[in-house]
């Protein structure tokens, strides 16, 4: 199967069989689909938890839109993007990129300079309207996997973002939650969408040729 | 090819061959893969600039990081997010999903409703704080089309936005550029991140199991 026949296959499932759950084969091709993202200069600014265990789950439901699909679906991914940007955490990747590469560190510091002087001179609010941006090439990459192993999965911005980084104590990681992945298997007879054609902008309108 | 695969194969090319052209049949697979990305309510609110033409690749260019990967480049795709949510948009979107699923128009409409009283109490500011996130899940998408075809493709926020939106004439659209995605085929001697191994954060440290 290509990419568009998984992109098309897939949709966002409102209603999971419980009984049902993901494989840890298939679970680690996902999440190494979350790792390979691409990001900007490549920081990876953000982190996925993953939640299998239910009394979690139960917990994290309050103040989601649809507690029902948290609650039983077979995982939830949680998307989580760095609170601020900083030196260390730059410099921490690319000796880590040296490392690996059999480089010496400081290769890259004319880069990370650059980097540094850039994110230096913006606030944390700018920091994490960047770093959560990120989060979301990693959430596509994630569901398009999950769609060539027939998993299916529901992206979820409707949640408690309070609610999660509390339960899963983000804020001493320096982290925030972004977005949920929620994984598993369809309830056919009750995930009303399945039944429904997918429907998206047509193609003529969606881009514009120059 | 799996997707991890291809993930693995693409890197952010850092040299194009000027010569070489992505085929029209290969750009409308990427595009369609843009067009497919999963977006918040379904409202895909942005849309995707196909800039082909070397004139203007040149006035894009100004202000740019990398203008030498612009101009060699194939095709550059602008990434560009509604500046703000409106109920006519809103309204736009879901009479195209009721007509398309031969639905009454209106079928929606205690979640559309919903939606369109969430946006309402927002600010501009972050009407587009949040389209500019959906777009990455489009970006991340067409690049893994693209390596799919074994096309390469950069993606690019260095870059003057208000150049770009300028040259493009976004606002009258009321768009506002977010990312670029340059598409073409690698000048190997010259790319130098072409010699180098792809590095990720390490599984460990990218995952944290709850």
């Amino acid at each position: 199967m290509s990419l568009i026949e998984d992109l098309n296959w897939r949709h966002a499932v409102k209603a999971y069989d419980s009984t049902k759950e993901v494989a840890e084969e298939d679970l680690n091709k996902i999440l190494e689909a979350a790792r390979l993202a691409p990001t900007s200069s490549g920081l990876q600014p953000f982190r996925v938890i993953v939640v299998e265990d239910q009394q979690l789950k139960e917990k994290m439901v309050k103040g989601a839109l649809n507690p029902e699909v948290m609650r039983d679906c077979s995982h939830v991914l949680v998307f989580a993007a760095w609170e601020s940007y900083s030196n260390e955490k730059i410099d921490k990747v690319y000796d880590h990129h040296t490392d690996v590469r059999e480089l010496p560190r400081g290769r890259f510091s004319s880069y990370t300079d650059q980097i540094k002087q850039i994110y230096a001179a913006q606030t944390p609010e700018e920091h994490f309207a960047h770093t959560a941006r990120q989060t979301y090439i990693a959430l596509g990459l994630a569901m398009a996997q999950a769609a060539e192993l027939k998993i299916d999965s529901t992206p979820a911005e409707g949640f408690s973002n309070q609610v999660v980084d509390e339960i899963l104590d983000l804020k001493e990681l320096g982290l925030k939650s972004v977005t949920l992945l929620y994984l598993g298997y369809r309830d056919t007879e009750n995930d009303w969408l399945s039944q429904m054609k997918k429907v998206r902008i047509p193609m003529e309108e969606f881009i514009i040729r120059k």
